[in-house]
């Protein structure tokens, strides 16, 4: 049975790619450009789609640009620095309106065409990003709707949102993606890399990658300008 | 308070944009291009949003064809002529994989931007497309779902999905729509117009149509070539 992936080409996509491939016998991935400030990760996504074995990747555009109200898509600063207690129990400006909603309902469309019975989203619980899209309870609600939205769904196929890590810290990410052959050399984190794809290492999102290497006693292999 | 209105350029969306007109204070319009045959229907949605006076119309492009799996955006044949019966207890071939899905998950992402406490929609469940995807039962789910899925949610605000056509028949969607001022001569229907936008009549589409106008004792006011 085949399963389709979000694959951002950052780090957490990448392992949820991984155990998609460990755990399915077709595995198609996806990722989007959607007027994001780090367009470096799309080629991310194609190389570790390509280093992943999948059977076909995709990137589509949308255009969120339009609609504005993140830091990702807009002239906001990208937070930087800011301590794991200023990053918890708030939701960032990193945030993007209904992101997680539109990526996977695109999933879903493809799952249909595809029969796919699964869809991979490497979201997490736990080192929470604040976003309200990653929540397990969001992720249950959008699986509700996808079962009643499709003619596979009222033929009596069963989709269902696959999240691998959701209740793993980022180092056992890590450690999960290293067993199963992840090449983190070719994944990007980070929300405001320079023009040379080089990471800033201040971003959340940075710090929290490279906090997860530290706990496995490693270096993360990707290059930093900061 | 502000409403967004899923905008197709049919009648159906039409009529649901007069109603938000009449209930709401700002609303805001969104059609698609994904990739239709009856693309002639985005230039109606222009002309409609402007003739109802919504206070802005956007026209989003998002690329389903390279996706398949359907006679509205593939080399199918649109099925012509067919009674009633032959349209009620299955899904047609003008089905589009998790279509309503992805349209209403940018509507949900224009609502947080814009601050929209609800969205319109303007399926129904009485002269049935057989879509999965009109049913209330996934309206229900989605709301249920893009309640859990934004930062404004996190933060409290309550978004409905309204769907003021949902227990009307055809005839009763054109009286309703005829009250609220909508001038049906701007909406298309057909799901296979020819290159001037003349509607074939023979479609699901058409039929369903032009039966309710009959049944008000009106001619459609659209061209047909057939």
């Amino acid at each position: 049975m085949g399963a389709i992936v979000l694959l951002s080409g950052g780090l957490d996509s990448a392992t949820a790619c991984a155990v998609a491939r460990a755990e399915e016998r077709t595995v198609h991935s996806i990722s989007f450009r959607y007027g994001q400030r780090h367009v470096a990760e799309i080629a991310c996504s194609e190389r570790v789609a390509g280093s992943l074995g999948v059977a076909s990747h995709r990137v589509i555009d949308i255009d969120l640009r339009d609609f504005g109200g993140s830091a990702l898509t807009d002239d906001i600063s990208v937070p930087k620095g800011r301590s794991t207690c200023q990053m918890a129990g708030e939701i960032p400006v990193t945030y993007v309106p209904a992101r997680n909603t539109i990526f996977l309902s695109y999933a879903l469309a493809l799952a249909e065409v595809k029969k796919a019975h699964s869809i991979y989203i490497g979201v997490n619980a736990v080192d929470y990003s604040g976003y309200p899209d990653c929540r397990p309870e969001f992720i249950t609600a959008f699986e509700a709707m996808a079962n009643l939205s499709t003619k596979a769904a009222v033929e009596g196929a069963r989709l269902s949102i696959r999240t691998p890590l959701l209740t793993l810290t980022k180092a056992e990410i890590i450690k999960l993606g290293l067993s199963l052959g992840v090449d983190y050399s070719l994944t990007s984190s980070c929300y405001d890399p320079d023009p040379t794809g080089a990471a800033c290492g201040a971003c959340d999102s940075c710090q929290l990658r490279r906090r997860g290497f530290e706990q496995n006693g490693l270096r993360d292999p990707i290059r930093y300008f900061a």
